[in-house]
């Protein structure tokens, strides 16, 4: 294997703690409220329709819709079905916590370790803006933010990983995907990436199978400062 | 006027002296080989063909090509016409001097200063690829990166200017473009984002008639620190 040159991080699970901030983020927003609820399972339920509804946008049935609108639309259907109501304006807000996310504790040293290095930029099914309010938030220092709005794609259509290839002016061969997901690290290799698993067995708050390897990928590690070292920054 | 959201940058000779930097990088070229040439007239040549071939782009008569192939069809045509030969490889290298220009004393640390308060981000002709080694090498810490490629228009067409606020989520009234050159604030302020003029009297050598605002801008600054305090960041 020879080194990339740049790494594109997937964000959602790789980099930051979603499920721990959203839950924590909802759980006050009802505490403020007076409202009681399993904010675990919403947040679940939440993230479950995550997939389904980028799956319609690629599939075309749906224009394209970037993800604070699918967020508000999910929220919206799923909050009855848990006995919970909110007013429409307070939807927005909730989707915000999607901008406000808790990096994972070895996220921001390791990604300063490889920005002096190599072009560190996300590839997230975020779009831009939401990945800049993130970054802002979190102290992410991109090279680049890739969102899903640049190519009007999400992930894993190839318009994104080869679409970040082309703006970085590198051959896929040249760039890694660094992820905590078997499927996304697949499709990445698939269009010709080097690949970096990045093991998060936290994820879905209790040690759960899908954060072991299912391929050999080039890097498997258990943080960005792991991944940092086993590209050979001491 | 109310403060903007974000701010967005022109590069070439807003944040760097790319007059100073190519010509310092071509005649290192000239030096290293024995070849004697006025390097500071190849240079203002070279910059002088940029205009005309991003227009050629503008207007269709040539499909979407990036800086760089640009600034290489350009230097391998007026070479010639300064007595300079050099071989095609070394064409690259040149043309690899734009990804290498000093910014002006002021544009690092006030771009930070802004960074705290605002979102920062580039709004330049250059691509993605040159942008982000540009910011390497001189330490501009973008929140993004909006490169001409993302929308395959050069300035001042407006989906540039529109097709940033887009990305960002805001209206263009939210959003402020600080450049050095009043033709691109003109465009700016015609579809509706705020103006800042940042005035860099040595961008073509010599103090320079065009360094001066000629209209009423909402900001006139000597400085991106003297931005940063016109827009309260004490």
């Amino acid at each position: 294997m020879s080194l990339p040159r740049a790494i594109l991080f997937d964000v959602f699970g790789t980099l930051v703690d979603w499920r721990g901030s959203v839950a924590a983020g909802l759980a006050a927003y009802g505490a403020a409220r007076g409202i009681e609820a399993d904010w675990f399972a919403i947040t679940d339920a939440w993230r479950g329709a995550y997939q389904p509804s980028m799956a319609r946008v690629r599939r075309g049935e749906q224009p394209w819709t970037n993800l604070d609108d699918l967020h508000r639309d999910a929220l919206g259907a799923l909050l009855p079905k848990f006995g919970v109501e909110v007013p429409d304006r307070d939807l927005d807000e909730l989707v915000g916590l999607w901008h406000r996310l808790t990096p994972w504790p070895d996220s921001v040293a390791g990604l300063l370790r490889l920005k002096r290095h190599f072009i560190i930029a996300s590839l997230s099914n975020g779009h831009v803006a939401l990945q800049i309010a993130l970054a802002k938030h979190t102290g992410f220092a991109w090279d680049m933010i890739f969102g899903a709005d640049l190519y009007r794609h999400y992930k894993p259509d190839q318009e994104t990983y080869l679409g970040a290839c082309g703006f970085l002016g590198l051959a896929p061969g040249q760039v890694m995907l660094a992820a905590a997901h078997n499927d996304d690290l697949k499709a990445a290799r698939a269009f010709g990436l080097q690949t970096g698993f990045v093991s998060r067995p936290m994820e879905y708050g209790a040690p759960d199978a899908r954060a072991r390897p299912d391929q050999k990928w080039e890097v498997v590690a258990d943080s960005v400062e792991d991944l940092a070292a086993k590209l050979g920054l001491g």
